[in-house]
């Protein structure tokens, strides 16, 4: 597949803020916003009989990945799947219960199971990079397309626990008796998340996303250990470039604010933050200045202000937007950007209303703030 | 009540750690050491019936209060209590369900809820009284005993959800639509948490600890006005001193740590950290130096560290009391201390010999560490 196949695009603004180039607004993209909160996106699910039924089927995972930009002026469309397909490929048996998170077949508790864990053929991946291709071409070059997977630290956590935790007990009593099993199942998913990432830009995808949904969990010294050094192994592996166009990569810790300054060094172009991190101080540690390195930063309020009536959505997207300050304008030289986004997944119980509000807050905010 | 009444202290090191003394060895108390991973815990508490049944009987309260320190030569006793009996007294109805937290039968969601809200009778508090003072005197002066409470943003929390929560949906949603409401409550909050832990003070608490274990669920900006603040108005209403003793006060916000800089202005001794936060980095931002003002740090060992085997456990205390480094030696002046603990409460599941490795590790290297 190559990029001639697929139309030029028409809003490169996401890619360029990635990329640290000026931009004429801030571009927005929201996480998870192909997802229950919209009554489409419910009736599409209803269809396909499954959340694994939406997301392996090809016309579907097109369909509720565009449902959002039907609705909203938004910047990026994310292809509509899941972190934890990697595992899923892996033999474990991914399944959503209704009203449940995602819960594994079998986990990875013992010597014998993580002794059998391999890189997963791609093949049995085949309907999301079937799904990345039908998309771009969808998206008829509108906004870029994301690709994405959970962390290699992220991947572990479910499949020791099997499912969701609230204390982590099983994954972390692992990495605290034996650390050696811990690696070996993080060295298995980092060539599984890099070569799966990879063949989803080979597919079409235009930037990477990486989501460390549970590195924030880990203690200081384990997190550098055994997430931060296999999210850096994902991203040595990356390519670069495709077809001439350079692919962005994200990398998104939640909880992770307090080593921001570590994941300033990791090789991708943006870092994402969640709401407990100021962006201002943020801009500072791994922003950069015009002309020279630094990062790109993608974030931050909190889901819940989307609960709000929609003078308050305003002035807390401008509160965040304020608190990043203005990006730089040097049109021929690279410097601090901004990407607006949530802090984390959007909330099903979110009024699908007030996301226009926050959207066009955020396009009419940011053009005012460079004037 | 006077200090009179009470047997003189044999073990000060907590107290003097507090107050930023030099100790022959680093103090160790574990939060929610007093808790069901101890079969006699669960003997007592099966002999009162329920959770509320054990924690409103003096007796009750003191034995299991006492339980931890007959296994471990623990260096603090902590009121064997809840951190949400203010709302409890306000009329709300604290109950437990077997196996599952804490859940109140009337909830305050909206304007008329809110509007009722009272500081409650301090003599619906008086079964906590009488167990402090009961538990103080059944130590004899072995270690001191620590009065606690929740701070007004966590009971905020759990009132306005009625229950735990893990996106704390209808409280935020509150802060963002209505902060003159959520004011209204941490106002109240405030006001009866620092009558409550003077209380507690006058009935025989040598320290004191607000915990603050949702402030780290809050956007920036959102922590500083909704948590922090009114942390501050506790701590300013607080007894310094009781019967010509100081009451060391100490502040622990679970996921606190990016706004460590902030709660080093608060009007406390002791600042509480979670497995996240590095030591030694918290040191350098808040620990002083000796002869000059600072807090003393207490932490900060992943409660999951307790599921490894005895040899590991060891390595990972050592770890921690070497990211704090060598506390101040200085006879005749403050500097920085540490207080090891736990970076939350200890899980149910803890092996109980596994406790004994950490106390013990503790004690060893931290006199080690001294020479």
């Amino acid at each position: 597949m190559t990029t001639a196949s697929f139309a030029p695009l028409s809003n490169d603004t996401f890619l360029r803020a990635c990329l640290r180039q000026a931009t004429d607004h801030t571009p927005v993209w929201l996480m998870r916003q192909a997802g229950r909160y919209l009554p489409e996106y419910c009736a599409t699910r209803a269809k396909a009989g499954s959340f694994m039924g939406l997301a392996t089927n090809v016309d579907y995972a097109t369909e509720v990945t565009l449902q959002p930009l039907e609705r909203y002026p938004l910047d990026a469309a994310i292809l509509f799947s899941d972190i934890l397909t990697v595992p899923d490929a892996m033999g474990l048996g991914l399944s959503f219960a209704l009203g449940e998170g995602p819960r594994f077949a079998k986990s990875v508790r013992d010597e014998a199971a993580v002794a059998e864990l391999q890189v997963p053929d791609m093949n049995k991946l085949r309907y999301v990079f079937d799904a990345v291709t039908s998309i771009r071409k969808a998206l008829n070059g509108r906004v870029p397309l994301i690709g994405f997977s959970g962390s290699p630290w992220t991947l572990a956590c479910y499949m020791v626990e099997g499912k969701g935790s609230d204390d982590y007990r099983l994954v972390k009593s692992m990495l605290y008796s034996r650390p050696d099993l811990m690696h070996r199942i993080l060295e298995v998913n980092a060539q599984a998340v890099a070569r799966y990432l990879n063949t989803q830009i080979e597919a079409g995808a235009q930037a990477v996303m990486i989501f460390d949904s549970w590195g924030g969990v880990l203690a200081d010294g384990a997190f550098q250990e055994f997430s931060l050094a296999y999210t850096a192994k994902v991203l040595a592996l990356l390519k670069k470039t495709h077809d001439g166009a350079t692919i962005p990569r994200l990398v998104f810790t939640k909880g992770g604010g307090l080593w921001l300054q570590e994941m300033g060094q990791l090789d991708c172009e943006v870092l994402g933050l969640d709401w407990t991190m100021n962006l201002g101080r943020a801009r500072q540690m791994v922003g950069g200045a015009v002309g020279g390195p630094g990062k790109a930063l993608q974030g931050n309020i909190d889901p819940n202000v989307l609960f709000a009536p929609p003078a308050h959505i305003q002035k807390e997207v401008i509160r965040v937007l304020n608190s990043f300050g203005k990006p730089h304008d040097d049109k021929n030289s690279t410097g601090p950007t901004h990407i607006f986004n949530l802090g984390h997944g959007i909330s099903q119980f979110t009024p699908p209303e007030h996301v226009s509000a926050l959207v066009e807050a955020v396009h009419q905010h940011s053009k005012a703030l460079r004037r």
